[in-house]
């Protein structure tokens, strides 16, 4: 059995990602939630405890510790095909999104923290945010147009979908402007019976992390705060 | 055949990775190397023409576009399973600690950036930096122990030495400090044939892009220009 350690819903963009996947594929996982810790290298110091980077994700499986979101999701494919496409142009397109958004797109990353219950009016939208968005849907309208849809790359949720699921709240939070086919998709991603429990559980946790309270609110004007209190 | 698109050798530390990578493994490709255009936007432009992200490396496999390190790796390993370790425990290893550089180590990417021809004393190690190279130490020295090298996982030069090969070039550049088992690593990577053919073609280019000369030098104090005028 595989031990998956995440911190907080709300806020764990690359938690979110092997999660997503193992429960929306059905592959059975124990769950380690690990709040984070507020102030310098504290989540690190208590992390360190299961994760050799200090941060999550981190999967255990018997004593083979893989310890990135991206690596997770390769370990998992090779006892569990349906992680990629099968068929292999596909595979290969959902493989390079997946690491473009694993080492890309920092304006989105940065300019739009994940922080699934809040609803934030940005103060701007940078030059290089408005251009993480134009390539986001030029991305995803390539993947629906060549692989048919309704997810990025073809007929089922596989990883490519998975890496990019925290991106999906981000839009949602922040009303974040695009088509028509890529707010269908996002609407899609929402509905998706795992993406509901993720999202209903963290608006249930009452942990607030100062730093990444911060790091929103920086972003813009507070419009709902839809969490537990 | 593959077509694997690189910019120039003495700065294109992404473009390094799958060039050693095919290169050291015997793995046959037709190069096109385009230099790096100065001014905002101007090298996606031109690299538009043949990556869809605007950037080096792209693999190209007929009609097959690849266009991120990390997913060439594994579309390569597809075909040749060499790239990575094949023992399972090695392999899970090897994956994180590339996936680990792929989206980390961002201090030692910001500050040492990767110019193979010159030597610089760096006016300031920060805290971000150090602690990256600690990191960099333990995870390289759990390698050699776990897996008893000469490369990091294992007997067989793979794809996670690939994706550290720029730190290699980073480590002689900078000089930066690090442990002596770290250090014969960094010897044995430098004296490999595919790392001299990169190296040397490096030293021999002539095209100086202003944005990476600025980059390299707005971190320390130049000792040494050893390219070709
Ligand atoms: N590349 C890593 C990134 C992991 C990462 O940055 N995780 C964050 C949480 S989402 C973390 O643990 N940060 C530690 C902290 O905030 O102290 C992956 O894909 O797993
Ligand atoms: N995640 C990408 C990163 C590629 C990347 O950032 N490449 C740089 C060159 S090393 C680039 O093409 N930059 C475009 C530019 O400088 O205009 C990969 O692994 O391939």
């Amino acid at each position: 059995m595989y031990t998956l350690y995440i911190a907080n819903r709300n806020y764990s963009s690359w938690s979110l990602r092997p999660w997503v996947l193992l429960s929306e594929l059905g592959i059975p996982f124990d769950e380690k939630l690990t709040p984070f810790q507020h102030g310098t290298s504290s989540s690190w110091t208590l992390f360190r405890t299961f994760s050799p980077t200090g941060k999550v994700p981190c999967l255990h499986d018997g004593d083979i510790t893989v310890w990135d979101s991206l690596s997770i999701a390769e370990y998992v494919a090779e006892r569990h095909p349906a992680v990629w496409p099968s068929d292999a142009r596909a595979r290969a397109w959902a493989r390079s999104a997946a690491a473009e958004m694993h080492s890309g797109f920092e304006a989105l990353r940065s300019h739009c923290p994940m922080n699934c219950g809040i609803r934030l009016k940005l103060h701007t939208t940078p030059a290089s945010l408005s251009s993480n968005l134009a390539r986001l849907q030029e991305l995803w309208n390539e993947g629906f147009t060549r692989f048919v849809g309704p997810y990025l790359a073809g007929a089922t949720f596989t990883a490519v979908d998975a890496f990019y699921a925290p991106v999906v709240f981000r839009i949602q939070s922040y009303a974040l402007d695009i088509d028509a086919a890529a707010q269908a998709y996002v609407q899609r991603m929402l509905a998706l019976p795992s993406m509901r429990r993720w999202y209903d559980a963290a608006l249930k946790e009452t942990w607030r992390d100062p730093d990444h309270e911060e790091e929103t609110l920086r972003q813009g004007t507070l419009l709902r705060d839809l969490r537990a209190a």
